[in-house]
Order: C-alpha cells, then structure tokens, then sequence
C-alpha cells in the first residue's frame, strides 16, 4: 500500500453511515410487500453495508481471470490435459470462451491473469502477467510453492485488485482457470476443515470414476505427505496454485475498499475461505454467486454462512458463475436505490 | 387471425430444422467441459428448438404486466386493500415498481396492461385496456365471468402478444397484478388437479396465520359453489380473474411463433398450466423464470416437469420474477451462438 492512501481507501476508512436498520427501512417502504423480494432482501442489506449507502449503485464491475498450473497434472487429477490452461488463456484473449460472452453481454471489463502457468509466457497486451513460477511443483512429493512465492502471487493480485478499486470500481468478480485445481482446492479445503478427503473431493471438468479413485489416491498420499499445515498460508503453500494464491489476495484487497466480491464456484469458494481465515473482515464483502455441481460445494457454502443465488449445477468455472449473477446483484442495488416508496407513489400499504 | 398470416408466423409452420442431437452437438463442441453448464444445457436446447435455430438470438423482449381485479376481495382474502391494484398500475405507468427498474436494467419493453380493474379507467397513453368489466364477480356467490367475457380476455391478450411477436419479438415475460389473485390461482388449481385445497392456498403477499384461515375457509365455500368445472375453460370463468385470462391468452399466442414466453411466479405458473391444457404446444414455449414462496409453487412445476432457474423465496409478481431471469436465459442464448468450439479456438478436448 502506498503511504498516501487513495480516495477509495480513506472512503472504507470513515465510520459506516448506515445500519441494518436503516437499511431494512428502505427496503420496506419500497412499493413492494415486506420480504418479498426474498433471498435478495439480506443481499441488498449485505450490498448496502458494504458499499456504506442506501441507495447502492455499482460502477465499472471487473471479472478477473487468473490462471495457474499444477505440478500434480502429471499424475493425472484431470480430464482434460495441461496444455488447455494455456490454451484456454488464449481463448479468454481472443474472446471465444463463456466469460467472454458473459462479460460482453454484462458490461464487465475482463482482467485475465497469468498467474503462473506451465507455458512459454503469451505476449499479449492484455494479458497481465506475475512470473513467479511456471506452474507450481508436485504436491504429492514437495511444497507446491516456497512460502515467498505465495506472497508474491498474493501480494501482485491485491495490487492489482486494489488498483481497479482505486480506480473507481466497487465490485469484483473473482474467477479462475487451471488444469487440476479443484484437486488443490480440495486439499485445501480437507486441510483447513479436518474434513474428509472423500467429502473435499469431486469429479472437477468431468472426471469418470476411475478417475475420480485415482484423483482421490493421489490427494490422500499428498495430504499425508504434509497433515496438518498450521496456518492458511502455509496450506496455500504447500497446496495451493498461483491462481489461488491469486484469488486470496484479490480477496484481501477488499477489505481497504467499499466494494464487493463475487465469488465463482468450488475453488474460488475455497479461496474464499483462506483469505476470510487471514482476514475475517473479508467475509462481509462475500458476494457469492452460485453452488456448482463439486461435490464439496454446498456444504462449503454452509460452513461459510452464505445462500448463493443461483443453484444450476454449473461446473465450468473461469468466473462463469459470478457473471451469471452479476446481473441479479446489480437488480437487487438498483432495487433499494430506485424503486419507488408507498409515500412517492400513492400507493396503500398493507391494511 | 387475419386470413394472410404474418411472416412470423409462415415461419413458425416451416417444419423443424433443428433436433435435439443437432443442439447437444453444438453444445458439446463449445470450449467448455461437456455439460458443465447444468441446467443452462437443456434450457440452451429448449431455445434451440422453440427458435429453430442453433444459433438462438433474443430480438426485442416485451415483459407484459396484466392486471385484474377479483370480486373476493372484499371478503379479505389479501393482506392489503383492493385499491392497490389500480395505484400499482399506476405506479408502473410512472416507473416506480420493481418490474420497472428491471425492465429498464434489462432493456425490456415493458407492456402494462388493465385486464378488468375495480377503478375508473385510467387514461395514459402506454396504457393498454381490455373494457370488459371492472374486475370478477365474487366466486364465493357466482361465477367470476361469463365465458364469453373470459373468452374475450383470452382474446385481445392473445392479439396483444401476437402483435409482439409478429413485429419482431421472440420473448415474452409474463406477470401479473391483482389483489386476491392467488386465491383465484389456488382456487383453479384445486379445481384442475384434486390436489387438497389446503395444499394449494398460501399466504400470498404476506398473510398472517388468522388470514391464512379465512383465506381458506372462503375458498373452500367458493369450491363447493361449484364443485369441479369440465374444462379448464369453464374453471377459468368460474374462478379466474381477467388478468389469469389474459395471461392464457399471451400463451397461446405462442404456438403460431418461434418464441419463448418467460413464466413468472405462482399465478404465471397456474395460467400456464391452463393453457397447456387447452393447447398442449405451448408447453414447449414456457420457460420457467423461478420458484416462489407461494405453498404450491413447487409442486406444480414438478407437475408441469419444469426446472425453474432462480429459487429465491421471492413473492412479488408482477413479472418481476420472469425479468430476473431474463439475463440468464439471454446468456444461455449466447453462450450457444457465440463461444468457439475447441476446433476454432485450438483448444484440447478431454484426454
């Protein structure tokens, strides 16, 4: 953080002007039965406390794409090979995949990140890049990461979060691309819940059953080649991916921000979780998006006190679900901000 | 039906270009894991077939508001007063309801509609008005309408919707407002299923439990009134509202064109379950926007087969449902028509 603190950051600094109350106020005067606008009611009292207003409008919304490689491909913890990462990355340059159709269709700017993946670097002028490592290393015989290089993934990506929050941004999509990462999404997860393994792990892109045994061989072997790391980070070390690592700390530059973050699926979710045990104050600007067909999802969801809005059993990734929410988000800020109230309208209120 | 039929609809009596195969082919190719768009990959289908096309774009989405008064009101079937109808109506005409903020998010033309409300005639010029009465008889002493009233509401929504479609539109999404209107919904859908009369009745707008009971207890003096209607035309004029007419009209205006009629919330769902009773093809057209907090919601959609997209506990009406959904339902459009296939992109399918 720079020592003159930009406009934003001084903005999440002033005490909140608003209240729970305050906010459930404007949401029952709007021309519209109490509750009945439902689920979306606590998201527009979550929403107006983050942004600290009650009339919420979200400005400039950015979808971030980093994308990482894992050591533990190799072994075969995927359906798809290890060169889709990369080759998916520069589908996300040449606008061809689902984010880019859902990002045209919403008005998101698409940010898409090389945060570490197992290719010759893509020179490409959107394309930002951390060049930390290409890929991590194998998990099952080694630390995927030295602790420095997950604070570097880290600390680039709450930079450039922070950037585009200082920039007039108050709300991030948050999602993610590589080759084998609900493996170390499900390491992670068994490794800061004690769950078990076969609870944390899922089909990922579409594994069989074969290879669903063998993804869940090799994480046990992983899990007990290191048990019990003692802290969020140094599981994101050991276990973690560069895209990860990316997330959390595009997570934790919220907290110095009035904004939200809308969290993708299964290994953005999980993300989540490490960047909220970092931060607690994380959790308030957790937006999240969908429950994905992974089989440790929704319990996830659970442990994190969180409803999502949508439930479609997507399993796509790439920030593909926060997008499809997006627009449900943005209607419930212009809901509070611009629906008439009983008073302007003339309208009775219930007898 | 004018006698040289609209180019709309020659189109529509084209036979199909289009099979399932054909659209799961399209889908499958698309630089996605296969399937892992869930329940978007049967939506994105349904579009395919009711546009005919593999390649589905939305043209000109008209979100439809009926409004319809019910002589039951008087007896308290709501928790607020009858003279709300009409302020709403007017409180859409001056873009302060919820279905106008959506409706300007979402860039739908937005077509309100007075079916039969219990107030004088309201002069505006986006306000379109069927004359037929000022609101229902009271269903507890007499039938709602005459069939010929019925049948006339049914009609000029009908033409309403055609006109739509003929000059352009492919989507409809439907809603409605009527104080007492999901009484007159559960009524019909007892009459139209056997389900218990106590599984069909709920709270509405937000009764409370005393209201509940009496809202029961008057729909089940109305039901013996007159036990079990032939057809779903006869129940529609024994306990409907001009508004639930209008809405099976829009309805089965779909069959004559490649569209899609976008269903709203609990009384949507039962006036939809009527017309595919009078016109199985238009079950086809119906896509259902989400499940309400309304009782029997959701098991009438298991009834009619149909996955709704959101499930919120939303209760508003108004469209405001179907409008939510909107974007997600045009993304699954677009997803299919404009992401690359793994052959254009260069990228790898499944090992």
């Amino acid at each position: 953080m720079s020592s003159s603190p930009s406009t934003s950051v001084r903005d999440a600094q002033r005490p909140a002007t608003v209240t729970v109350e305050s906010l459930q106020h404007r949401l029952d005067t709007r021309t519209k039965p109490q509750g009945s606008l439902g689920s979306l009611e606590p998201l527009a009292i979550q929403i107006g406390l983050a942004l600290d207003t009650e009339t919420p409008v979200f400005h400039a919304p950015h979808a971030f794409v980093f994308a990482g490689d894992h050591g533990i491909a190799v072994d075969g913890v995927s359906a798809f090979p290890q060169a889709v990462t990369a080759q998916m990355l520069l589908n996300y340059l040449n606008g061809g995949a689902a984010i880019n159709v859902l990002a045209r269709q919403y008005g998101l700017a698409l940010v898409v990140t090389d945060a570490g993946i197992a290719a010759d670097p893509i020179d490409h002028p959107a394309l930002s890049r951390f060049g930390i490592a290409r890929g991590t290393r194998n998990y099952r015989l080694e630390p995927a990461m030295t602790q420095e290089q997950c604070e570097r993934a880290i600390d680039a990506a709450r930079t450039l979060a922070s950037n585009a929050l200082s920039q007039g941004s108050n709300a991030l999509l948050l999602g993610e691309m590589g080759i084998g990462n609900t493996a170390s999404a499900a390491l992670l997860l068994h490794s800061r819940t004690g769950w078990a393994l076969e609870e944390c792990v899922g089909r990922g892109t579409g594994l069989d059953d074969t290879g669903l045994l063998r993804k869940r061989a090799l994480l046990r072997e992983s899990a007990q080649r290191r048990s019990r790391p003692e802290t969020a980070l140094e599981a994101l070390s050991e276990f973690g991916g560069f895209e990860i690592a990316a997330l959390v700390g595009a997570l934790l530059a919220t907290v110095d921000h009035r904004c939200i973050a809308v969290i993708d699926g299964f290994t953005v979710s999980v993300a989540a979780m490490l960047a909220i045990e970092m931060d607690p104050r994380v959790r308030s600007h957790c937006i999240f998006s969908h429950c994905s067909a992974e089989t440790a999802h929704r319990k996830l969801l659970q442990r994190l006190n969180a409803r999502p809005i949508l439930d479609l059993e997507m399993r796509l990734g790439e920030g593909s679900g926060a997008a499809l929410a997006w627009p449900v988000i943005d209607a419930t800020a212009r809901l509070m901000t611009n629906m008439a109230s009983f008073e302007s309208a003339g309208v009775s209120d219930r007898s």
